[in-house]
Order: C-alpha cells, then structure tokens, then sequence
C-alpha cells in the first residue's frame, strides 16, 4: 500500500554534529567546535517554533540558520570572518553509512524524497554533496510551514497525489513520527543513538509501535521488501 | 554565472506524442492514435490558458489531463474503459535518446531540475519512468501558476536561492525562452523538430540569439562545458 517514503534528514539521512564541527573548526580555530555546533543546532526549535506558532512568517531555515549563526558566534564571543560561507555547512553534511545503499535498496520499490525542514535549495545542495538520489525534494518549503506541524506532511503526501496511508515516513525522532501519524502516514523508526554524540538520552530506541523499526537504512530495505 | 539548469520538459527531454499515441493504440485500438494523441495535446493549452487569466483556480495538469482526455475522447465518438489508467500515459513518456546521456554530462557542474507545466508528482513518476536524474522537481506547482507566465521561472530560481540571472531555461519552444528572457533567466535552444511529427512547421529553429542554441542535450554539455 505504501508507495513513497519520506525521510527526516538532519540526524536521520546526515550526521550534522560532526560535519558540521569539522567546518567551525575550519573556520574558527581554537574554539570547541562541536561545543559550537551543539549551540547552533540548539537555535533550531525555537527559532521554528515562532514561525509554527504564528508569531512570524515563513522563513526558510537558511535564513534560520544565519540569525542562529549570529547569536551563537555572540555567545561564544568570536568573531565570524564570513558567516554567510560557514553557513553553507547545513549543505555539506555527510551521510551516515548505511544511507545511500540502503536509499539505493529502496528506490526501484518506492518514490524517495526528503521531508525535512530544510528547504528545497538547501535539500538540493546537500543531496548533491551526500549523493542522496532524492525522486523530489518535499517538506517544509511547499508548507511554508515546519515540522512537526501536520500541513508539512500533508502537503508533501498532496505533492505526491497520494493519501497520506500511502506514504511512510522514515525519521531516527519518534516526535517527527508521532506526528506523521497524527496526519495519517505510516511510520519507520531508525535509532541514530551518536546524532547527538556519546551521552546521547533522547530516541534511543522506538518509543511507539511505529510500522517498522529497523536498525538502518539497509534494514529497512531489509524489512520492506 | 548560471549555477542551475533548468527544463521544459513536454517536447524537450521527453517525446510525447509517440508515447501517448502508443498507450492509446493499446488502449484502444482502432482508432487513429497519433491523431488522438495529437487531439489531447491540443487541448492542452487551452485549459491553461483559462488558470492563466484567472477565470479559474490553480488545477494540476495531471487533472487538465483527465479532462482533456474525456473532451477528445468524446470527440472521437469512443468510449474510454479505465480514463484513469490511460492518463497515466503522461507519466510514462520516452526520453529522447540524446537526454539521459546529456543530463549526465552536465549534472557535475550544475544542479538540474525540470520546470514544467506538470505537476511535482508527475514530474517525479515521469522522471523515474524515462531515467531523468533531478536534483530536485520545480516548475508550476510551486507557483501554482502556468508558463509562460513569469510567476513559474521567478518561483523556481527563488527556490533554488539563485537570481534569475544564476539560472539558465532549457527549451524546444521559443515562446517558453522568451519568457524566461523577459523574467531575467539565461536561455538554452535545442530544436525537436519531430516532436509535432514529420510535418512540424514551429520551433524548428531559434528564432532570437538565446545564450545558447544547441543540436541536443550532449551539444549544450558540450558548449557549457
């Protein structure tokens, strides 16, 4: 019955702790650069939650991502020499290994795409780098909304031309998926327990009796068939 | 400068008339195909000339299609047995032969996407069907509006971040580059003079100094270099 799958992608497809480190510490010598990615990635909910909560208009999250940059570089009292340049890391994160073989597993048996927060530019950009063959990139841009806010996974089932039972989605945040299942889609779980680094608590494991729980993409495949 | 390549894709990447005339010859044989292949791409423009001007919403073309295909089918005095399946046809059009092997010469260097009058979800089956390797799907649905209106480009160059002056029009048809002129876009020329059959008379040259006329698609990767 299921006809397409859509991902979450930070945490999920990439890993955007330790890419993202690697070009802070490139830039910004001498700081503790995934001590800087960790604050910047922590900007994230809030700065969406203002947008989901109706006290701002849609932003793409490149521009999110910008202001965040700003704020936190204060924070850690250092000085940014080209902010626009660093934040093009969010396009430059790589993939976790299982990935593109297991996307490469599943695309003969089902229509592929991101539903992630990021918008369509910054999920072209990075699919690019990543190699993530994408059918289409859905999500956040044809809301002009954020996850996990049911119009993001409704619009990109209506993308598709498909009813929201006809689409899984794949996310290692059992938040993302409880939501999709509030809109009506089914739901994978894949456990990303070094997203945030060795002391990881949060998703763990399923919390839900989500459709399927695989250990990776290439379980996944494994378990859809 | 041009950072994005972006397609029309009806008559450009992919030959419609010779794969719509030969799911009618299965569909319903008997009857002269190409002649009503020909019919319900006539029908084609009309219908959006009407979410053109205004005279009604923003329908997906898969939908004109479906419509379309009832007007013609009526005009040829038959009956359809399954409507649905048959306009599927428009998600199963052949490349032509110069398509593929082009796109992937210049997909290192720029990102690639269709700018189309179809819909993301048949753009993505289409695009799985005929082998076209997109970095992401653009075209009328993020506008909700038709080429040639401006609106189409300007929302497809604004989803990639890129200045309309960063994206470069790829088309058969020299009414679709003249828009993409008037709304800052660089332009590409590639003549399908078979697209209409053997009798075409339009389109068969440039017919203003694009940026770039090309034989075929291995052609314009070739002169992009």
């Amino acid at each position: 019955m299921v006809q397409a799958l859509i991902f979450d992608v930070f945490g999920t497809c990439v890993d955007w702790r330790g890419s993202v480190a690697r070009a802070v510490s490139r830039t910004l010598p001498g700081i503790d650069a995934t001590a800087f990615a960790t604050a910047w990635r922590a900007e994230y909910d809030p700065a969406m939650a203002r947008i989901r909560e109706g006290g701002r208009g849609y932003v793409p999250l490149d521009d999110l991502h910008l202001e965040n940059l700003h704020r936190v570089a204060d924070d850690f009292g250092v000085d940014v020499p080209d902010a626009a340049e660093l934040n093009k890391a969010w396009e430059r994160l790589d993939p976790w290994p299982d990935v593109v073989p297991g996307l490469a597993r599943l695309r003969p048996s089902y229509m592929l795409a991101p539903c992630s927060n990021g918008s369509i530019a910054l999920m072209t950009r990075l699919a690019r780098h990543a190699d993530l063959r994408w059918d289409c990139i859905l999500g956040a841009d044809l809301a002009r909304d954020y996850k996990p806010k049911p119009a993001v996974y409704l619009a990109s089932c209506a993308a598709l031309r498909l009813a929201p039972a006809e689409v899984m989605m794949v996310a290692a945040h059992n938040p993302d998926l409880a939501a999709a299942r509030d809109a009506g889609l089914a739901t994978a779980f894949v456990p990303r327990p070094q997203e945030h680094g060795p002391e990881q608590t949060t998703d763990l494991r399923a919390e839900s009796d989500w459709d399927v729980v695989a250990s990776d993409f290439e379980d996944l495949a494994a378990r859809l068939g």
